[in-house]
């Protein structure tokens, strides 16, 4: 590799297929994402994502049932911004093959290389340089250099707003949907700026895009040297009129960005000394991991960020378990406006839990981007009725990391009171042993290959946690309450509940158990399973793995994870019974076994796993990063490394770290943001350092010593 | 009523509605069934059924996985024989109202009058008897007869064969889907005969349809008085060519029609003293369930039979469990073909086992015409694993009937072989108490309010009875067994998982327990429930419903009804705990409670369960008689009657007859079909007669005293 840890050149990448390397270097600002594809060959999955925009269509079931999603929210792939085609003087039509693809993540800038090629193999070479404006997020800069190699003379070049040519249908239930159903308008302004007004036909959403060039649209020109101009690509807000007053230069827009990125290294900056592949990977992956985030408290963070179109641009669990702890200890600016995407969708939630028979709270869908249920697999989708502690643990994190009191009152008090409602009312006694215990039934825990059982451990768990901690709101701002119906009642209820929530336990194992059937059903047959029919969910029928004791991604071990509440001697056992049978087919589960690896003192495995999960996507481990990145475990590679390697831990409003860091690595520094302190902490194999860069004085603990941090 | 149990008028009916007209009054003989529609009015829901008849076109998923059914198969509706064009001299067309219908099932002749009016109101006398040829099932008889009222003077007739024109799309999943994929050829021979070559365009099947008129296909006519003329119609086989020879007239299909229904009724009478309205509606039901049966061992019964294309024509468990046994015991060569259906489709059953992860024997799909899996949603179709044993024990029950062990040598044991197989590789051992018990994860039993559960009674059972059944067979057949790969490693290890396979019992309860969680769950509230939102699957997402205790049908109690295995105290212990949680939204739960009350002697229970069963489609209890008739309800309620108020039981070969009959009825006779002998029951309050008909003597038992039939 090159060395330095903010630029990845595609030579760095073993695989060079297009479609993979737009994904590899898409840009991101949160609002839309721009696919790094080649400008002058048409492709199907080039193109721009904007956050939030999407068209629905019916779902088709072989056999409907009352309650099931009725749409599909599907993101759309809009018009690419690279795309410019080249003619010579004989109105041939230049072909562009990669040189090299840059991307420099200090300022946000991606450079391409391309040589032209026109039919008489005469050839130009262009370099494309773009940024995305990032403080203001609607704009893209785009700076296309031509030099001549041996081609000189005329040349006509057209750029314009292409609508992209749609992919074939297919049936991966991982990638996108065909949206056939958008209309499109074209403005022309001085023969130099469109617009492009875009409209979905069901969704009845619409949004404008624009383009301003420096030179004609359709321009003739004579190439001696080297010619130069540039273009600003303007995306709008949803549903709101574009206007180009105002458009920014390419120098602004490259200023902007690298403001913007110099302020994201300075609170997030981690650098990991010992195996520069790994510290460039972790660069990347928290890069992509904020370009991919929705700030406007109306978006949230796609399961593919914005740099494709793969599981239709949906919101799911991802963002409270595997993004959002970013954000909470980096910018928590952008951590509110996660939570206020689930405060707005509260109202649709509503109503699906009743649709679930449920009178009381809130069920919040699995997958959505509206707040509609858009998951077309009750099994491994509304079942996964998790997703609401989820939620709640997220507002609980955030506050952890920033003491931010206000807005739990606000905003987090609301939603976790009826998520918190919502499980007394799913819920039902039952009596075990003589004592009534809270149940859940016919569950799906995070784990997809494991379905529709009975008190699944993390579920339950977290439920547990969710009631305790509504109470523990209530109690803190019992009039905020009161206007949101809480009665005394009612609190000792939440109270009684969380207290009877029954916890599936192994006597003989010693460990918590993932249901209440979980260890009855026989091992899956490991041995004699082929490495080819991995991941599993695309070789057997759901209820082939369903049968067997074998999971995709962590389950109970997440639930270690958030609250560390048991033995080191259970983890121990634990982390034993569920590494054996558990695939990592889902890549929500390396970055957690890892960060427990490294917790319970398995060093090694920790390092192993820590190794697959960070460069998921720039080795294409999963085989399908084309669709778009990873993002959940772009954030995961970050939570192995803070939570997993650095210890970290707030426990009582205060923080904890311990020292895990990996044999390899001679020093690990990271930043975070706590309580409205900058802090720095640097690890080396013997000690941990702590700077305050920002902020008061504060008490934390180092590997169990209390230290004050001046 | 009419007091004449064999004859049915529609001014017996409470609904009118053309449709469920249609579905009562159709006519069928195993091969096609046509509905009872009016020959003047275009109906998209009038026309022909032919068995197996059906094409193909992919299932949709919202979310796709591996292994789940890829293709629908629907039964397609075919040109409607009845339909009939009358002219007026000014050539305006009359059309057709009802005045009586009139099923005569002592003839299986049908016999329908309408008043046909013109636009000036001037009306004649439509009188058409239609009868289907049973003993060669090619032929419907059409005899057309118009009088004049007040109308005399010219009229054409125009008599063809048209095809359906398409209902609307819908989404209820009982109701069939629309089939635009046929193409239609016509030939005309005579302008007397006319020949409909119909091909589906992707299950590649063609059948071909004639019909031959005694007048021109349009015939101008002068009507003075009346004007009679009759029409052949002629449905081939699927995939071969019709031809025209040897057309019979309506008189030689009525005779033939005529003395085969003289047969059935010899062999097959069931009469009921003491309830007019019931004894007509239970010879309607066996008339019906007759004429529902394919008869040719390559077809089988559709859950509508031949009266209407709802669940498309598919085959289902209720053939075995509901509708065989009244073959076994009054036509085994019918019971026979039954089973040599599922033995046709044993090489599909080998790959539907594999695809669900099964290396060694049969699966049987849950719903087919070909043999392919067609269930679109697994929960409540592929993991209703008990088909396989339900199968197998259709072939039991057959034995049991005739002893007709030569049958069993040839097919029987395969298929018993087979599933058992399925059995063994499908389930696993798990340590209880110290013991390893034989357990079978994930499934769902008969009752589909609860899905995807674990060790479900009746699934076990069933799967304890096929292993022991399949060691009987070997045993009695080692040298076909070696031929079918039977090692005497293979016998112990039937025999040993058969006795180690884990029946759930809850002793507190003192009750078989329907699965490993059910009694865990809250009772669904039924106090909360209004009325209107039953059935519940039509008002409750399924993980609503499954998470409570609540059945759609007898699930542990048909096991009882199966294999009267347990004390009579247990059973009413059975019978009490789960009469309360069911709804009997299914038709197949009445007959099944209707029986069992009977047997423990809830005679006022029994017998209003059976009013229910036995006018199921005469009252339109369900609602939705229009798409077809409940066939497999038709044969429960002989099932009731035989099984329930007379107690029949083979217990070790011999027959045992209990007299449980109803309070209301002075009287009641049967005649069954046992091993070769016709014998004739006579229940009346304090005794049992038994008469033989046919046959050598026999030793039975009656009431618990053995006696001698001679």
């Amino acid at each position: 590799m090159n060395g330095n840890a903010k630029v990845l050149s595609n030579h760095e990448l073993q695989s060079q297929a297009p479609s993979y390397l737009e994904t590899i270097f898409s840009l991101a600002n949160g609002h839309f994402g721009i696919r790094g594809s080649n400008p002058l060959q048409e492709s199907s999955t080039g193109g721009t994502v904007v956050n939030g925009f999407y068209e629905i269509s019916p779902i088709h079931y072989g056999e409907a049932a009352f309650g099931y999603a009725k749409n599909n929210q599907t993101i759309v792939n809009l018009p690419d911004f690279y795309a410019l085609e080249i003619f010579d003087e004989n109105e041939d039509r230049f072909v562009a093959k990669l040189d090299e693809k840059s991307l420099d993540m200090q300022t946000g800038m991606l450079t391409s290389n391309y040589i032209l090629t026109n039919s008489e193999q005469q050839k130009i070479k262009l370099v494309v340089k773009s940024v995305l404006s990032q403080n203001k997020d609607s704009f893209v800069g785009l700076q296309y250099k031509i030099q001549s190699l041996d081609y000189q003379g005329k040349l006509l070049i057209k750029k314009h707003l292409q609508p992209v040519k749609n992919a074939t249908e297919n049936n991966d239930p991982r990638k996108s949907r065909v949206v056939q159903t958008l209309t499109y308008q074209r403005e022309t302004i001085n023969n130099s700026c469109e617009i492009l007004k875009i409209a979905t036909k069901f969704s009845h959403l619409h949004l404008d895009l624009g383009l301003c060039s420096k030179i004609s649209l359709e321009q003739n020109i004579v190439l001696k040297e080297s010619f130069e101009f540039e273009c600003i690509g303007i995306v709008g807000e949803i549903d709101q009129t574009l206007n180009l007053d105002k458009i920014p230069t390419f120098q602004d827009i490259l200023a902007d960005s690298q403001d913007f990125w110099d302020k994201f290294w300075h609170n997030s900056e981690v650098i990991i000394s010992g195996n520069d592949e790994l510290n460039q990977a972790l660069h990347y992956n928290i890069f992509q991991l904020m370009s991919s985030s929705g700030r406007d408290g109306k978006t949230n963070i796609a399961a593919k960020g914005l740099s494709g179109t793969g599981y239709e641009g949906h919101y799911f669990w991802d963002t409270e378990m595997y993004m959002a702890p970013f954000f909470d200890f980096t910018n928590p600016q952008i951590a509110r406006n996660l939570i206020k995407y689930r405060y707005s969708i509260l109202p649709e939630s509503k109503k699906r839990a009743k649709t679930l028979g449920v009178d009381q709270g809130v069920l919040f869908a699995w997958r959505t981007i509206n707040g509609q249920e858009a998951s077309a697999y009750y099994p491994a989708g509304t079942a996964q009725y998790h997703i609401d502690a989820d939620v709640a643990f997220g507002v609980y994190r955030y506050l952890s990391a920033t003491d931010d009191w206000q807005f739990i009152e606000d905003y987090g008090l609301k939603i976790v009171l009826e998520t918190a409602r919502f499980w007394r009312g799913f819920g039902s006694y039952t009596e075990m042993n003589g004592r009534k215990k809270f149940c859940f039934y016919d569950v799906t825990g995070p784990d997809e290959y494991t379905a529709i059982v009975d008190n699944n451990y993390y579920t339950n768990r977290m439920a547990k946690f969710n009631l305790n901690f509504a109470v523990k709101l209530i109690e803190k701002f019992p009039q905020k309450a009161q206007s949101l119906g809480v009665t005394s009642k009612e609190i000792n209820d939440l109270k009684q509940t969380a207290q009877a929530i029954y916890l599936p336990y192994d006597k003989k194992l010693g460990i918590n158990q993932q249901d209440d059937s979980s260890f009855k059903k026989p091992v899956w047959p490991f041995e004699k399973t082929p490495k080819e029919n991995y991941p599993l969910l695309l070789h057997y029928h759901p209820l082939t793995i369903y049968r067997y004791q074998v999971n995709k991604q962590a389950d109970t071990i997440l639930a270690d994870f958030l609250f560390n509440d048991i033995s080191q001697a259970q983890l121990k056992r634990e982390y034993d019974y569920y590494e054996k049978i558990t695939t990592h087919d889902s890549s929500l589960s390396r970055s957690i076994f890892s960060a427990m690896a490294a917790r319970i003192g398995l060093k090694q495995k920790a390092y192993d796993y820590f190794i697959d999960t960070v460069r998921t996507d720039l080795t294409d481990l999963q085989g399908n990063s084309a669709d778009g990145l990873h993002v959940a475990n772009l954030g995961g590679s970050w939570l192995t490394v803070v939570f997993g390697f650095c210890g970290v831990e707030v426990k009582n409003g205060t923080l904890f770290l311990h020292n895990n860091l990996p044999k390899a690595w001679n020093k690990l520094s990271i930043r975070l943001k706590f309580k409205g302190r900058l802090l720095k902490m640097t690890y080396s194999p013997d000690k941990i350092e702590v700077d305050l860069l920002d902020g008061q004085p504060i008490k934390l603990f180092i590997d169990g010593t209390s230290q004050m941090i001046v």
